[in-house]
């Protein structure tokens, strides 16, 4: 099953966890490898408390810094995805990687979306503005649409809620 | 900070879940009270084994069995969130109780959300179609559209995904 979180709301990555949660206690084998991001976040610690790997392969906003360092890092995101399907992982959790298509070529990722959908492993990918081709070729596609948030009254990231 | 998952998409309740295990890695004392669902869910056990309560006040789909004993569910899972508020946990989780609300009155619920609100508790109510009410009352709303799911091409309800 492909999944895709997408959106400008609140929940891609809230969700992709909690999937994470629930098929971890089916007793499913998962990873869940993030793009871009390169923060702590509470889940983070509870996951590898849980034994569930999770890999950061990113600098931060693609915006700032430098543009090759984020390719190699996006990179080697791709390459950790890739390694995940080989060791038959049950669900492998693609954090931000729609985030990254201006770093790595889209057909890597149908590629790789292909790959896992014939091995039947389970791939959840987040962030927003996936590609036609993506969306296409996922069996569940969710867009998270903010109706409000409390950033736009200025309230800033809380803990425990954003991160 | 109230929130509300709404929508007819995948997402609500495992973004409910991420959210927990986000804030409990922040130290957070969480409890979650599930409205309508008596059914066994992966992530159940495993919140269980992390230490965060659960707790079900539900008999299944309202459409089916005694209308009188669901609404006695629903109260009780009212009363266990009211609960939760004096024992002040940081954050509540009230699953599902935007389906619960033509069982319960919508004042009870807005009584609840403007409670954790003067008491900096943290709340996220989850399922289909809350009042309009509800929604300004609440800081972060975010509905999650089905975009595509694999139900409408006749795939069944798959273990680790939907339970």
């Amino acid at each position: 099953m492909i999944i895709i979180n997408e959106g400008d709301g609140k929940g891609k990555t809230t969700a992709a966890i909690g999937q994470v949660i629930r098929a971890y206690g089916q007793g499913f084998k998962v990873k869940v490898i993030q793009f871009i991001k390169n923060n702590s976040s509470g889940e983070i610690e509870v996951l590898h408390k849980l034994g569930i790997a999770v890999e950061q392969y990113g600098s931060g906003f693609t915006s700032k810094g430098d543009l090759n360092k984020h390719k190699s890092m996006a990179m080697k995101a791709l390459q950790a995805v890739e390694q995940a399907i080989d060791d038959n992982f049950d669900l492998i959790v693609c954090d931000e990687i729609n985030y990254a298509l201006n770093l790595i070529d889209e057909v890597e990722v149908l590629r790789l979306m292909e790959r896992a959908k014939s091995k039947q492993i389970h791939l959840i990918l987040t962030g927003r503005n996936p590609t036609q081709k993506m969306i296409e070729l996922a069996d569940i596609v969710t867009s998270m649409n903010k109706i409000k948030h409390a950033f736009d009254v200025g309230v800033k990231a809380q803990v425990g809620i954003e991160y």
